[in-house]
């Protein structure tokens, strides 16, 4: 009755994934470029800052996973090392939404061309000595942690209206 | 390099379910009884509403892991079935802590007698000929989906001041 096979596995948490992605995708093209500007609650992060943190977050995952190197530095640097709001000039909702649309279309590719076992091998922030110490830090646990931080940030982002 | 065991890919799962569990816990306690009576933004759900969904979900958890029965059947008709501010008499904030607590004492310690096989057994809404076809619809499955979920709720909550 039971079945454990790796490509299961996997592809329980790349359903989750995907299924968040597109719910996501969703949302971000019924907001208007003018509502992503709004705060979700008062004092809280705008719209356009999510969406920016979550294209970098994910951006981010291609050097974590043996993808390539990050495509948007810069985006890291305004969207997860800055809180909202701090700095003055960052890219426009229209220019957001050109980053996240060539993502959805390169990201999960790339990523679907992983092998499955390759998936349960360690990810670039883990040493192998740590590794061989704790093999829950796989490639497949990167996917799984970002899966749950879209979820958490998706849950802000249709709030919006 | 790999390491697939099932007990690793076990542990990642609950390793996000208990965290998030754990931050959700700590916020709830840092706020008020009438700050979870506020709307999370205007026309949304109110936080208590959100605190008794997460319980009721929760606690529906138990017969599809075949733990046991649902403990709170009426708290899923009105924090599941229904929507927010539709039924006119609702658990106090100080009740729904109440539940929160004792099913924190209770729920986790019981997934964790879950053997670890039997995560990757078919979970109890899903027929033995289905689970044939769909061998992704096991136990695990179910504690992911309610760890994104819980994830999703939580963005939500971290948004109360």
């Amino acid at each position: 009755m039971a079945n454990n096979d790796n490509s299961t596995i996997v592809k329980m948490v790349f359903d989750r994934w995907n299924a968040l992605l597109n719910n996501c995708d969703t949302k971000i093209k019924v907001l208007s470029n003018q509502q992503l500007q709004m705060e979700i609650t008062p004092g809280k992060n705008r719209g356009i800052y999510i969406l920016g943190h979550l294209i970098a977050v994910h951006d981010a995952m291609l050097p974590l996973l043996d993808l390539g190197t990050q495509q948007h530095p810069d985006l890291f640097e305004i969207f997860v090392n800055k809180p909202d709001k701090s700095v003055n000039i960052i890219p426009s909702a229209q220019e957001l939404r050109t980053f996240w649309e060539n993502q959805l279309g390169t990201l999960t590719p790339k990523m679907e061309s992983i092998h499955v076992d390759e998936w349960f091998q360690r990810h670039n922030s883990v040493l192998p000595e740590e590794f061989e110490k704790e093999p829950h830090r796989n490639k497949l646990n990167i996917l799984l942690t970002r899966t749950t931080h879209l979820s958490y940030h998706l849950g802000q982002l249709a709030l919006l209206q």
